[in-house]
């Protein structure tokens, strides 16, 4: 048997790293778990045998092993891995979705996926370049968000606009024509937001209507995760 | 002259890592800056002529030197740090709060500061145990913002209260009495946050009128700097 090796973007698999985040798993995408790893130091007890009943219930393989924690884990306190295929996700005319153009932080994708299932926003659009959803960093800093947001990935702005333009389209930049409290959004919509040292180009100021999260001139952005999470907050109001 | 150490609570003294913070720090808070150091690998050019000709009309020594970067910095392209001595901020009863009870991240600290200055609440409460402001990480996560945010530390909640008791108390809590959107925060006011695993001790319910930001049941809480800064941003709407 092969040595593990660190995630990569290109590998066929991810992984969730600890006990909650593996239960998150198995509870949304138990048919893409490939193995559970449990670690020589995890308690015997409750948690562990509901663990095991539930993987060997749906045949997952369990492995008992400390070696993929070195190579995976800087963590302490992480006892279990669960390992699963990555898969696709499909986007729907009928959703409302969040549209993140280039980011490019793990953990600032997985906690706007956390927002995003809190605000009932389960569809995200991701334009490339851009960070990977499946990376062990997203789907910890989503808490588990990840397998139930449905994601894919477009090479380009016009290939998601072509797709769903039809929709309210509001791309949120700094030199908007509307604040955020003064559209009541109806119907479906996309809530669009560029990378996190750039924003959004300036060519999306002719994009449906563009929207600015009001504040003081004493700093110069809000941190991306809360400006969506705002922007969620609000829409989430008017459904 | 003796060795530079790693940044400790206990240290008088703090520092701004990267040009961007440090020009912050002498633009908002020059009085406490001791020094200024220089990586050998910064650039010559019009910031750095601007940063040594700012130092040298605030009467701030200047050190050319690498080796306080190797003990401060992880990251790479940090060429320029401040030192500041810490100073001791003043909350005012004209004014309305952020409460922290018991924070425990530094990068959240800094975040909710620089959500804070945005939407205009400029004094925070922090109730100890909790991290340290003057932590470099959270200058950094606050974009410098730290600068302009007045900070004060209490070791009870009771303490804080005994001094800004009688305004409007607002403490976040999943089981509370409001939502969000139907306060109307009129006057000064303090919007309580507690620990970002533990919340806020059940007894907070008992004070002021306890609030939720309405979410769905499939995360269960919203991210300790996302549910401040949407808190603060619905405030602002009505100052």
């Amino acid at each position: 048997m092969a040595g593990y090796k660190r995630y990569r973007k290109e590998s066929e698999v991810s992984y969730s790293l600890g006990i909650t985040l593996t239960f998150e798993l198995l509870k949304y995408k138990a048919e893409y778990v490939t193995r559970i790893f449990i670690h020589s130091e995890m308690k015997e007890g409750d948690t562990l045998k509901k663990l095991t009943e539930y993987s060997k219930a749906a045949g997952i393989e369990i492995v008992y092993t400390d070696k993929i924690f070195h190579v995976l884990s800087q963590k302490e306190n992480c006892y279990v891995i669960g390992e699963f295929r990555k898969y696709q996700g499909v986007l729907t005319s009928e959703a409302s979705h969040i549209v993140l153009v280039h980011p490019s932080n793990a953990g600032n994708m997985g906690t706007i996926m956390r927002s995003a299932l809190g605000f009932g926003v389960t569809q995200m659009a991701v334009v490339r370049p851009a960070v990977d959803a499946f990376d062990p960093k997203t789907v910890r800093a989503s808490m588990g968000a990840v397998f139930s947001v449905d994601f894919v990935y477009y090479d380009s702005f016009e290939e998601y606009r072509e797709l769903f333009g039809e929709r309210e389209l509001y791309p949120f930049m700094l030199n908007a024509e509307r604040k955020l409290y003064d559209i009541r959004p109806r119907g479906v919509f996309s809530l669009i937001f560029g990378n996190e040292a750039t924003g959004l180009p300036e060519e999306f100021s002719c994009i449906g209507t563009s929207v600015v999260i009001p504040h003081s001139g004493r700093i110069d952005s809000l941190n991306l995760p809360i400006a969506a999470s705002i922007a969620m907050y609000e829409a989430a109001k008017y459904k």
